[in-house]
C-alpha cells in the first residue's frame, strides 16, 4: 500500500464503513494507535482534534478536513507544509433551511399564533411578508449564494459584503466591509457566514450592531468570533424588538452561565445549522483521493495565508 | 357616470382610498345605503358578505371578489347571470412563506432547540434535511406551482394531483385523484390548496388519512371542507408523530369547543396563510375595470359550473 490514512473524527466507525464501500486503491486505513500519527501521509480529520497533533505528524502530506471551518489549523504557529482541503458546496441548502426556518417563523409570527391556539383564540392579525424586505449577507461564497437564491425566491432584496465588492450572481448589490455601517442600517435581516480570519474577527462590534433597524434580526452562522457577543447582549436588552439567532460561538459549548442563553429575543442553537454529513464528506474525500493519486490539484484547497 | 360600484368588504375605507388614486373613468362609488344594492352594476365584494345579497342585486353585471375562494357564490341556488372574477396569482409567495415556515420549523426541530435553550443545554442532535423528501400537492394551480418551486429549491421531490393528470412545470409527477391513496402513502408532507367543489369535498377522509406515513405532516390551506376534521382528529390522536397544520376550516372561526384546538400535534391558525392585500386586490380590480369598459375578457373569471 502506497498511502496510509489516519482517521481523526468523532465518527471514525461511520467513516470506516463509508470508506470501505469506496474504491480507494493503494490506501491503508490505520488504527488510532498514537504511533500512527507519524506514519500516516493522509489524514481525514476534524480540525479541533487534528490541531494539537498536526505538528507531530512528520509523514503528513495531505489533510482533508471534515468541517468547513479550519481556523484552528491556519493559526500563525501551525505548520503549513502540507495540503489542507476542507468541505464546501454542501452546506448551502442546509443553511437555507436553518436561516429561512427561523426567519419565516419570526415573520409569520409562529409564537403569536401558538399562544392564541393555546387560548383557543381565532384572531387573524396583520403581518408583514418577506416580499420586499432586505437581507444583508456577510460573505458571498457558495453558502451565501444559496441563501441569496432562497431570499430572491421569497421576493427579498439581497445585498452582500466581500473583500472585493465583486458583483456576484444572485445579489442585487455587493460592497466591501467599508459599506457595512450603511448596509447594516438598511437591512431587515443580516446573516454572517464569514470564516474566522484576521479581517473578520470582531467586525460585528458595538458600533455596527447599534446601526441595526429597530426590528431587524441578526443571524450568526459562520464563526463565533466575528461577533462581539457581549456587545450584542447589551444591544438586544435595549432593543427588545430586535432578535438574534446564533448558531456559532467563540466558546463552544456556550458556557452555561452566559447571560445570552436567557434573553427572550435570542435563539441559541448548538452549532447545528449546517453539519457535515459523513456521506458527503466521504464523497469529497474519495474524489480528492483519486486526484491526489494522480498528482492533480485537489478540490476545496485551503489557502493558509487567507485563512480559508 | 356610466357605471356604479358597490363596495362590500370589511375594509371599505381602505379600498375607497386605494381606488381614489386609480384612474377609473366613468365610475361612481356608491355609499352602502341598502338601496344601492339594486343600483350598482359592479361590485367589489367579499364572498361571505355578497352571497346573501346577490340575488337581490338586479343591476349587477360584474362582481370582483376580493378573495380567491368563491364557493359561497357558486352554490347551486345562487344566480349565475353575471360575470364573477376572483383574485389569483398573488398568493403563491405568501403560501410558500406559510407552508415552508411551518415545514422547516418541524424539520429543523425549533421546539426541541427552544426547550434545550431554556435548560441552557448544548446538545447537537441528529436531524433530517428537507433534501430528498417528498411533497404532495393537491392542486396544481398558480399557488401550487409556487409551492412546487420552493420545494424544488429546497431539494424536495414534488408530486401533484389535478383533474387531468396534465404534466405541470415544476412537478416531478402529476396524477389524478385516483392515485391519491398511493401518493399519500409515499409523501413526507401533503398540502391541499384545493377549492371547495363537488369533486373535492371530503376527499381527505378517514381512509385516505390512514395512509399517511408515520411521521408525515398534512397542511390544509385551500378550503376546510376538503378535509374530514373529525377523522383527522382520530388519526392524529392515534399517531402522535404525525402532524397537521390547518389554516382553513369548515366553520370559521373554528368553534371554541372543537377538540382539534388542543391536540399537541396540530397547529391551528386563523385563515392567515395567504390573505388578500387590498393593494393587490385594487390593482386587479382596476385592471379588470379597464377591460370591462372596453368589453374585453376579464382576468381570473370564475366558471360557475366548475366552481372556481
Amino acid at each position: 500500500m502506497r498511502h496510509k490514512l489516519l482517521l481523526l473524527t468523532r465518527e471514525n466507525e461511520r467513516y470506516r464503513s463509508l470508506l470501505a464501500s469506496c474504491h480507494l486503491p493503494e490506501l491503508e486505513l490505520l488504527d488510532d494507535n498514537p504511533a500512527n500519527i507519524r506514519l500516516a501521509d493522509i489524514w481525514l480529520a476534524e480540525p479541533g482534534l487534528a490541531a494539537p497533533l498536526v505538528n507531530h505528524a512528520s509523514g503528513l502530506r495531505w489533510m482533508q478536513s471534515t468541517f468547513a471551518g479550519v481556523d484552528l489549523l491556519v493559526k500563525p504557529r501551525q505548520r503549513r507544509d502540507y495540503l489542507l482541503t476542507n468541505v464546501r458546496g454542501i452546506f448551502g441548502p442546509l443553511m437555507s433551511e436553518y436561516l429561512f426556518g427561523y426567519l419565516l417563523a419570526r415573520q409569520r409570527e409562529h409564537d403569536l399564533y401558538k399562544s392564541q391556539q393555546q387560548q383557543k383564540l381565532w384572531l387573524p392579525g396583520s403581518y408583514k411578508t418577506l416580499q420586499g424586505s432586505e437581507l444583508l449577507l456577510l460573505g458571498t461564497g457558495s453558502i451565501a449564494k444559496h441563501l441569496a437564491q432562497t431570499a430572491k425566491h421569497f421576493g427579498m432584496k439581497v445585498a452582500g459584503i466581500n473583500r472585493s465588492a465583486k458583483a456576484t450572481e444572485g445579489f442585487d448589490e455587493v460592497a466591501t466591509l467599508e459599506a457595512l455601517p450603511t448596509l447594516m442600517a438598511r437591512a431587515d435581516a443580516i446573516a454572517s457566514i464569514l470564516p474566522s480570519t484576521e479581517a473578520t474577527r470582531g467586525i460585528l462590534n458595538e458600533n455596527i450592531l447599534a446601526r441595526m433597524k429597530p426590528d431587524a434580526v441578526l443571524f450568526n452562522l459562520g464563526r463565533g468570533d466575528v461577533l462581539d457577543l457581549d456587545a450584542l447582549e447589551r444591544q438586544l436588552r435595549q432593543h427588545p424588538q430586535q432578535q438574534a439567532v446564533l448558531d456559532v460561538f467563540n466558546q463552544e459549548p456556550l458556557p452555561e452561565d452566559h447571560p445570552i442563553w436567557g434573553l427572550g429575543n435570542v435563539i441559541v442553537t448548538p452549532h447545528i445549522a449546517a453539519p457535515s454529513f459523513p456521506e458527503q464528506v466521504a464523497e469529497i474525500f474519495s474524489s480528492n483521493y483519486h486526484k491526489f493519486l494522480l498528482g492533480e490539484t485537489l478540490s476545496h484547497r485551503v489557502n493558509f495565508e487567507r485563512g480559508y
